[in-house]
Order: structure tokens, then C-alpha cells, then sequence
């Protein structure tokens, strides 16, 4: 079912016409009257609709995207090289991040700054929203980047539970993190098989390097500010694996895979 | 540090001179003499190694792989199309999977046979074994493919859990799976909080479908076929992200992340 997002969502009975981008992308699918579409406000409500004629929508009641997590996480990311940005933001709001935030930190190769870094953004942005469409989001997570790495810490700090991964930690997981934090879903034990413990709205900062991972000094810093150092178990993930790697396990941990 | 699969490792204490690609990609890396160097045989089982001079090597004592993951998951792929199969190669490798088998569904825009197949496999083994080397694996994870969708269901279903992840399933996940076959890890259970409880060897296949996914009658026939039909949560995965988002929650659920 096609998925627009829109400033404003219709009031039930109401008619809606596409416009811009969205019109566009409707003539490129070619919908028919009586087609079911989906528009929302990119706050995380939805408005089912039906096409009446060519652009034009009638508006069903509005409610609340079934598909947006009720854990929070954002992900923290050193400048990757190249185009693995955009593959893990693509990713990364599929499988649901609620922000995606980039930082330079010592071994980046790449550090866009000024109009380079605000040309990446502007792609990077579109990337996320086509990303939300396809994936059925009821919000487009934001994408930007802080100037230094320890604004990114200071930031990412504020988060319920902050977690950093370091290829040379080799014990303290998300696993433990989250038993410390007593939340996650129980699978092993009888009586809460079924339990999700959801914690609505929790928030979870995950933070990864570049390609060249961080230094010593980098990872002190942000044990520091308060991050957990963690592993994501003992193989060695590219820069643009481990943070879907840790958002999945986190998904999957607090009950939304 | 750099790590090569070889047909053998050397004894303990005895010289042993890289050849071949591994010679190739030993000069790339400019090794020097006193540089610690890993060998594998492919099989699960490292040699640490010390470079004495050139592309010789001084054997230290052969050791299990700390890398490999003690649960198998196999990964089963409707053909992608362009170089999706390359992506989830190699991110699959690094992830733990412990083979690859690709084949034919209804919606399969791709659908390669013959000489163009071989090729196509031949390309996707250096990328595992590429991933291999990258992710420090002590495996190589094989690739093939299998002729047919109903083939790729009879074999799928030789494993004690068998997955197929279908995007209209909306309640059974891989946390009720695993919960009915008793195995994965409990992190909100206070007594066993620090448990990890793993079958060594418990063997998982994961199912994934196609751009176009799965045709109601194929899920019918995987159902008898003795798979279990999961979701993998509201968001709609991409075909390319669905499996590494199965094989990772797995790998977390299993203790192995």
C-alpha cells in the first residue's frame, strides 16, 4: 500500500489532493479509484485513505502508525567513507531508529564540513524518507551531525542507556547492559515466556566507529561521559554492519522484532 | 592483524611460506618480519603465526577459532536482484551465518541457471571468503544454490528450527520460535540473569523471499514443509535487510552477540 507523508493529515470524511513530490511519486504508481493509500503526519499518526480520482484522496479516520517502536533509539555514527552512509541510514530506518546522528572523530577519513556536509545532509534526509515510506514509519528520523566527538558524547549521554561498540571489548554485551538497566524481554523463563517488559518510550543512544574504529583515548572519553563499552560479540564487523548489528539486537531484546 | 585460509595448517614450530592469494594479499599488506599473523584451515580450527622474514612464517600452536558461533544458522535466499546477493554476503558472513543457499521463488526477478549461475556463485564465494578473512571467521561459510523453491524447502526443513520470514505474518516471531523449541537466552529472569544457555550445534534456517516476497500458496507449502512462518516485526524490511535482521536477532536470542 503506497505511504505519503504529509504536513497536515485530512479530517475524517475530508478530501485530500497530493501535491509536489508526493503527486509525482503517486503518478509513478499509477493509483486507481478505490485504491487504499496511507498518509501521515510523520509524528507517528496515520490517515487511511481511498483514491476517489486521479490525486485526490477521501480521508478515513486518523490513528496511531502500528509500525513505530516503543523504544527510542538513536544511533551515533563516525563519518563513514564513501557511500555507507547511506546504506546504513536506509537500514537503520527500517529497522528503526527513531535518529541517526553523525560525528567526526580521530581516524574518520571522511569529515564533510560546510556546504560538502550540508549537500550530504540534504541526500542523507531523503534517504531517511524514502526509507520511512517503504518501511511502513509513522515518523521520518532525523538526520544531522554534531561538529565534535565530544558533543556527540555529551549528547548521546543524555540517552537512558548510552552504549558505545569496541571491537576490543570482549565480554560486556548489550545483553548485560540491559539485565544492569533490569529491562529486555525473557524468552528462557517459564513463567514470563510471553512477557515483553516494554518500557515505553525508553531511549538507547548506540554509537560506532569508522572504518578505522576509535582510539584508546576516544574510548576512555566516552566511558567517561557515561557510555557502556560494549561488544558485539567476537567477529570482527565492518563500520557499516555493527551499528544495524546493535540496533537489531536491541530491537529484538526489547520486544519489537 | 591478518589472517589467511590455507589447505593446511603447519605443525607446531615448523616454517610456513604463503602462496598463491594469499601471497597476493600478504604483499599488499607490506608484512614484516616479528608481525603477528593468524592461518585458518577453514574448518573452525587458527594457527597464530609470527612472520619471520618475507611471506615466511614461523607456526605458533593451533588453536579452535574463537570466532565461530557454536549455533549454526543457515541462511535460505530467494534469488535478489543486481548485487543485493554480494551485500547480504558479506554482511551475513561477518554476522555468523554458516552458509548461503540461494534459490528460485515465484516473484524472483532474478533468476540465473547455467553457465551465468556459476559465475554468479563463483564471484560469491571470494566474498565470503573475503568476509571471512575480514571478520576473523574460522570458517569459510559455503554458497550455492539449489534448483528449486520446493528443493530449498525440503532441505531448510532438515534443521531443528526452521524459519520463514513472511511480511503478512503479524504475531509469531522468532522470541515465540525459539520459546516453543526451549532454547535462547533470558535476560529478565533474575536467577538465570548471567545465562547463556546454548546447544552447541543447534541447527537454524532462515527463510527469506525475493523484491516481490512469497506467493500465498508458496507460504502454504513451506507451512507443510514444517517451517515456521515469523515475523520480523511492523517495520517492512527491504529483501536484502530481512535476513541479517533474522540472522542477527538469532545470534543476540542464542547469546552469541
Amino acid at each position: 500500500m503506497a505511504r505519503f507523508f504529509v504536513d497536515e493529515l485530512p479530517a475524517e470524511g475530508a478530501e485530500y489532493r497530493l501535491t509536489g513530490e508526493n503527486a509525482a511519486h503517486a503518478k509513478v504508481l499509477r493509483l486507481r479509484p478505490g485504491e487504499a493509500v496511507t498518509l501521515c503526519d510523520g509524528r507517528g499518526t496515520d490517515c487511511p485513505c481511498t483514491v476517489t480520482e486521479g490525486l485526490t484522496l477521501l480521508a478515513g479516520p486518523a490513528l496511531p502508525c502500528p509500525a513505530e517502536p516503543k523504544t527510542a533509539v538513536s544511533l551515533w555514527l563516525a563519518f563513514p567513507k564513501a557511500d555507507k552512509a547511506e546504506h546504513v541510514i536506509q537500514k537503520a530506518v527500517e529497522l528503526g531508529a527513531v535518529e541517526l546522528v553523525f560525528f567526526p572523530s580521530r581516524y574518520c577519513v571522511s569529515r564533510p564540513e560546510g556546504k560538502a556536509l550540508e549537500n550530504k545532509l540534504e541526500r542523507w534526509r531523503r534517504i531517511a524518507r524514502s526509507a520511512a515510506e517503504q518501511s511502513r514509519r509513522g515518523v521520518v528520523p532525523p538526520v544531522r551531525a554534531v561538529g565534535s566527538y565530544a558533543q556527540a558524547l555529551r549528547e548521546a549521554a543524555k540517552a537512558e542507556l548510552s552504549v558505545l561498540f569496541y571491537e576490543n571489548e570482549e565480554n560486556y554485551g548489550i545483553r548485560e547492559a540491559l539485565a544492569e538497566e533490569h529491562v529486555g524481554t525473557s524468552i528462557a523463563c517459564p513463567r514470563t515466556s510471553n512477557a515483553r517488559p516494554y518500557i515505553q518510550n525508553w531511549t538507547v543512544s548506540l554509537m560506532t566507529g569508522a572504518e578505522g574504529g576509535f582510539s584508546e583515548e576516544e574510548i576512555e572519553q566516552a566511558r567517561q561521559a557515561g557510555l557502556r563499552i560494549c561488544t558485539l560479540g567476537p567477529r570482527i564487523l565492518r563500520c557499516e554492519t555493527a551499528p544495524l548489528a546493535g540496533l537489531t539486537a536491541v530491537m529484538y531484546a526489547m520486544g519489537e522484532i
